[in-house]
């Protein structure tokens, strides 16, 4: 089965066992809205590669961190839309969960989502106990405090935000995650996965900033021109459209050096390279080129 | 050690993975004000008596089964307290985490606290992972969806409520987890322990509709009135003050008359006999005399 469907059908599996008959029908309607159709599944996509990378054998353990990465990014876009954070009507190119499903509804989808990730990584711990608490340490890790996602995102109400810590914790910790959990999940050492990610989550926040300054919001699906309109730190205004570029490929040439040896670190070495190449914005090809 | 201070320092400790040096200053303050000064304990204290109940000999899952529940309940506090559900002002006798720090703080403050719940049950895997995967999805369940708090609260913006699933969801699911996950956290069997934590649950429920109706904000540290004010089901709209105080009276005999065959049964009995008197506002004891 090709990446992609295989993510579709563990996010769906792993969603029916919270959106089931028994479920307020409003809440398991605001929980499928938060999680289908995806983004580009970027983080799931990675944690894949690498456990694939790393000589997979069993899916049942890549496939749960996959999900439960993906449920915690999910969670955080619900969260960071709500009027008391961005204030941001569209998310995915439709109107982000609490339009769509109101206020209360919006922070439980995303609490439910955080419980669901962990309960997916649990449930999997049929194929390995003590990997899956691995698993839930690791992810757990860069979901909350001090360093995750929820951290990432209190930053932004600290009047001295240590810029490195706030982006390392808001967007990079997701990241190396999904690599670090990738090789975790078939028993590899984490350790050495985590600059792959460290380096694409960073590319991917210079390449989010990219868009957010040069692109309009129906191409985005969500708002343009945020981090101005709330003063967040941006690449483009750092460095400028062609220094941020310059950035941004330094970053994956920096990422695809750093694959550890691995049964498939050719293949993933081109698989990583080829990807990136969609992370630049199309109408930035020929700044870059 | 006494169960309450050993509680007290079970979160204090896990905690401390979270609000840390590096973490944002304030969401590490919000985090610890959102857990201490706690209230009664209820949940983890009850966890930890059946563990005890089960012949607990190693403290370490069943304090990291008590510890996720009451930050899972801290959690459930802190976003029903917000501005879109209950828009609650008092807390505990002080002011409410969203009052006292912002709602992005809140949603975060909550959010973390669910990741670090789940976190402190994976680092507790080295006491045995298997029984550890075990209680997060014991626990897990009691948070999210389709039965946990998250749903138990999601009933609140749908029109046509289950009451009996409102109920058994915003309240007793986190009770009868802290029966069961006491039990599993020994490796003793959670399904015969779960009528004790439902008819516990229950039994707290009437007695806060009690407070909620007879008590004023003073005595509860928290708004009084709320169901009325709100529309919420509440036992003394239903069935009188007197039949209210009845049905809390019948479900803690049941609750006692549940309590399975186990080395410390009797103890138990005599404990929730004793701890059960303190369910009833103290204005109520001749109602009930």
């Amino acid at each position: 089965m090709d990446p992609t469907s295989r993510i579709e059908l563990a996010l769906e599996a792993a969603l029916g066992h919270a959106a089931t008959p028994g479920c307020p029908p409003k809440l398991a309607r605001a929980l499928h809205y938060a999680v289908f159709p995806g983004g580009a599944r970027v983080r799931p996509r990675l944690c894949l590669s690498v456990a694939h990378a790393c000589a997979e054998e069993d899916p049942t353990l890549p496939d749960a961190a996959a999900t439960a990465i993906e449920f915690l990014h999910c969670a955080s876009l619900v969260h960071d839309d709500l009027p008391c954070f961005d204030d941001a009507a569209l998310r995915r190119g439709k109107p982000s969960v609490h339009v769509a499903f109101g206020e209360p509804l919006a922070v439980l989808t995303g609490d439910a989502l955080i419980v669901l990730a962990f309960e997916t990584l649990a449930r999997a711990a049929v194929a390995g106990p003590a990997l899956s608490a691995r698993l839930a340490c690791l992810i757990g890790r860069a979901a909350g405090a001090p360093d995750g996602i929820a951290a990432g995102q209190a930053w932004e109400s600290e009047e001295d935000v240590e810029l490195a810590a706030y982006h390392r914790s808001k967007t990079g910790s997701l990241f190396a995650t999904a690599t670090m959990s990738g090789a975790a999940s078939v028993g590899a050492d984490p350790d050495a996965w985590r600059m792959l990610g460290e380096r694409i989550g960073e590319a991917y926040q210079v390449a989010d900033d990219l868009r957010d300054a040069v692109c309009d919001a129906a191409t985005m699906g969500k708002p343009a021109r945020q981090d101005a309109a709330l003063d967040r730190p941006n690449a483009v205004s750092e460095l400028g459209l062609e220094g941020a570029v310059k950035r941004l490929e330094g970053l994956i040439a920096s990422a695809i050096a750093s694959i550890p040896d691995c049964a498939g670190a050719d293949d993933l070495r081109a698989q990583i390279g080829a990807e990136a190449k969609h992370f630049l914005p199309k109408g930035l090809a020929r700044v870059a080129a």
